[in-house]
């Protein structure tokens, strides 16, 4: 958060088996599994529908209106690796675009989260390179001063930690630290081996009510029914 | 509004041959037809492009970050209805996800309107179930407080009551009291009567000014022509 | 800005070859070209993804909640030209739709950018008449006070002068004042020239660090890099 | 909320003593004792700090950009009334200014609640009127359309009958229906009583913590202590 | 707007003592006389309440998160000018403390009007050196990027020439165009004149419905009273 | 920011000389000096102009519309201490009145920042009790989910650890590190040292174009100045 002008080359990455597994999951999976926390803001939007997308956390912290060091970045990126783009203040300026986007899919980025704008959102969904951002600007940038890279950040609310995970998708984009990921794997995975059965229950219209034993507690809170 | 922890169970609604015509007309005709009062905020907006509902409203009040009234109102919903749901407060947190959707779809739900957010819009897209939201949040919810289903809420800036027919697409979200609903299609079918004329006129050249008889009201208004 | 109830007939437009050449360039490269001025606040969205377009401003004032100008500005286009509304306050209201677009669209318009609301956009979308605003809303409007046509305007924070280019996509909305077309669209043409060179090296794995020599003055500004 | 064009002349005001006794308990308290509902969005901020009002609610329902009612509803209020006033549609100009206000204060009113902008707040303060509003905005209205007078209304988000209470103080806005006001102020007075007490222990350095009670339930949902 | 490196120094101004006579009419009264346009958005609040200035605009252009020009634009100030600064684009660091208001008001500066933010408002609040502004940060800027001074900008939604006068107060900030101020002057003297006697009647009773004599075109509106 | 359900009971605080020290320096300066990282998004506003405060953070993390670990952090808190309080989701309510105020102020608290509402402001501005906030709301919370105290949190964009030290004026609120709170109190004081010369430099009417010799660079820059 605090430490300007350097660059980590050596970060310890979640490894690559139980950041790749996180995907499938989904956010609000994964969300729920870590105890509902770890959330950026809703604001955070993907720039096309569809894309589901989980991997280790390359961050980088930049300064309003200035791009300079995602050329900086684009150098750390290893295969499978999401950039986790934090500026210094509210920004809505467009930051990255197709040309930043080759690059860092070349390095084998499979996606950006930035707290700020991004631009060319025809062509990188023509590429298929998902970009979660608050906005979607035009705005160019300066390359004018350094900021960091693969330092802990605060990305739309969210603390992420270089290796940590990222997991992304149509609900909104989800950190897991490096710590939890495997505990947190096992979660979702768990909460998500029973949804099956419960949606077949749910759709021959058993009552979450009963499936869920809620009429008890409902009662006991008071709940009345008026005929 | 203020009636907490009560579930009417036997509600009027709008009969059905009504409330389903309005549907076709759009929220917007809907709207001019009322006399352009009943529409929620335009913040409310579809998960997905294209969806044309309309159905009787079954209403739920919930607390902010507690969904617990959703599985509640779930065995209130008649087939036909559109449930739509109140906070007492600001809240973005996703409420609602596939599973309650299956609950929701298994009950003969045409969509969900709700002035918070929801999670899973991907399945739920695929599953087309219709929602109309504030927010995208894979934010969950806890179930520790009760609310009301069936009372009168406001969603969005609009005032609803239980069998009111809620008209929704992609422009917006407009409620239509029970009251008003036979004379509201009948006053929307006849504003959309003559649009095909119009719109032919309007097609082949013809100008508003001209077809609506405007030339003189502007000039009496002042406005004059500068070449 | 400051004249209401005028209509200027005689407006003086950007020649026609130079404001359609700067739709292919595309909004953001456009942005650049004229040094990063001219672009509308970044909350101008399209109603539906992929158009491009560019076109002579033809422009028109408005009061809130009032669309009577927009039957006046449709007489005053030309083919070619891109309506641009502007509202004396803030306003979501859904000044245009489906007729209006249709009369709009014969008498040669490519597009309409607005600073408030619009509605009927699934039927826009489907006769592929791209709107640009603020928001989409059913709420209609009256016809009681009057603006003006072809004045400069401010519209989302970009001055307007009628005849000037308007460039608009998926990236956002921007204004190219007339009298720096020609010089825009050169400057333009050269940013794109030497982008595909660029991106054949970046796609390569070559990086934008080394390609646009930026290790020197990043170890000058203080860079440092730690293993 | 649906009715244009009438204005209801005789109607049912909570009695005077419950209605004023309410603004000596502020907001907040008649709020919990209400069971959390109630309240305007906490974007109604008052003009100037330190005002605690309450009274009865007269209401009215105004357009976009128009303020002709405001003259109609001063008509019909009687002493010991606050005027609440909605929009159809979200809106910031100035509705309301020192004239108005002179007006107002000469039918009895005591403070006005407005979703949508004011204007002469430096001579409204000065004459001890207190505003709620959503914006302070010099923009001027016109005076072309007709609304209601003592309908109930929708206003920012807390539906509002005519004659029902209004507490407004520097926390916000909140509307006790006329039927739960006797209720409402015993069960605040009841909340208050105690209050005094209370503070004097927590002003000693007794802890919330062991006051209400909450170590044993705090373990039990399995908060846990470290060293 | 468009023109970036270039510093006029020789700017025509609004004669001083229209520029003058206008800040004791107020920025509602002034916008009125206007026709009801030249208003800047809401947004724009006085850093402390209760000051009232007019004077002719000095006007600046800087980038987000640079604020070089602000040095540029103090040497350009001659006493009785307000600056009004612009940015390219949304920002709302902190461009201006209390060391730059000393030089602004060395220089003769009365007030700053700026699109962004602004700090040390304690300490211009004791100086007493107005300012208003869309943000109050303590986030500071760096010195990068040259903008212009003296070209025409628009500022929080309103065009603003150099030497327009500028009319700002609790109520917001308004821009009169040099070629109306003369105009305008005398418009808002009128609409002044005869406000004591309104404001004498309406605080005798005497209702706006008949001193604007409203009745009868709010019955051929169709206004209905129901007892 | 992850762990939930704890409260580490001894942290280690930056030493009281420095985390006192830095009040006076105001947070504009004390940003500066870090090198403009650290400030909390300038949403977080006092609820009364004038308090400036600087002490070490008690953290706590607590869900949305859920006060119950307010009762917790209160036991942690040592004379000197700044809590700072931070929510898993986006919420506005009212977590904190003069109750809880006065068990803090007993407790030995300096001032609440939280990015959420605070109530009973009015009360709060009488005890000096200084609270920085997202919101101001009358919104009362429930007590149903255990969060932590005293682990990292995330509060309106700004990482704060417990220990750190927080200040906090008119112009927002930073979060220094503990490991950097005396460098930055050094450097701040140094910032500070000759800004009493450079103030009578610019009131004297010297500008700071000569005062930073900034003419040549600006000249580099390409700035033009046009007669």
């Amino acid at each position: 958060m605090y430490e300007l002008g350097v660059v980590y080359r050596n970060i310890v990455r979640t490894d690559a088996a139980t950041a790749d597994a996180l995907a499938g999951l989904g956010s609000a999976t994964v969300h729920e599994a870590m105890g509902r926390v770890g959330l950026m803001q809703p604001y955070m939007r993907p720039i096309y529908a569809g894309a589901m997308v989980s991997g280790t956390a390359c961050t980088v912290l930049l300064h309003p209106g200035d791009n300079w060091m995602m050329h900086v970045v684009a150098e750390q990126i290893r295969p499978g690796d999401i950039v986790v783009a934090a500026i210094t203040a509210e920004c809505t300026d467009g930051y990255f675009g197709d040309l930043l986007a080759t690059s860092f899919q070349a390095r084998g980025a499979r996606a950006l989260v930035i707290d700020a704008g991004v631009r060319d959102v025809k062509t990188l969904t023509e590429m298929r390179f998902p970009v979660w951002s608050k906005a979607i600007s035009s705005k160019g940038t300066i390359k004018a001063t350094i900021g960091s890279v693969n330092i802990p950040v605060v990305c739309a609310g969210a603390l992420v930690h270089p290796g940590d995970v990222i997991v992304a998708d149509d609900d909104g984009v989800v950190c897991v630290p490096r710590a939890m990921a495997a505990k947190t794997l096992a979660a979702a995975k768990a909460r998500e081996a029973n949804e099956g059965e419960k949606r077949d229950k749910l759709a021959s219209g058993i009552l979450g009510l009963d499936m869920y034993k809620m009429r008890e507690p409902l009662e006991k809170a008071g709940l009345r029914y008026i005929d």
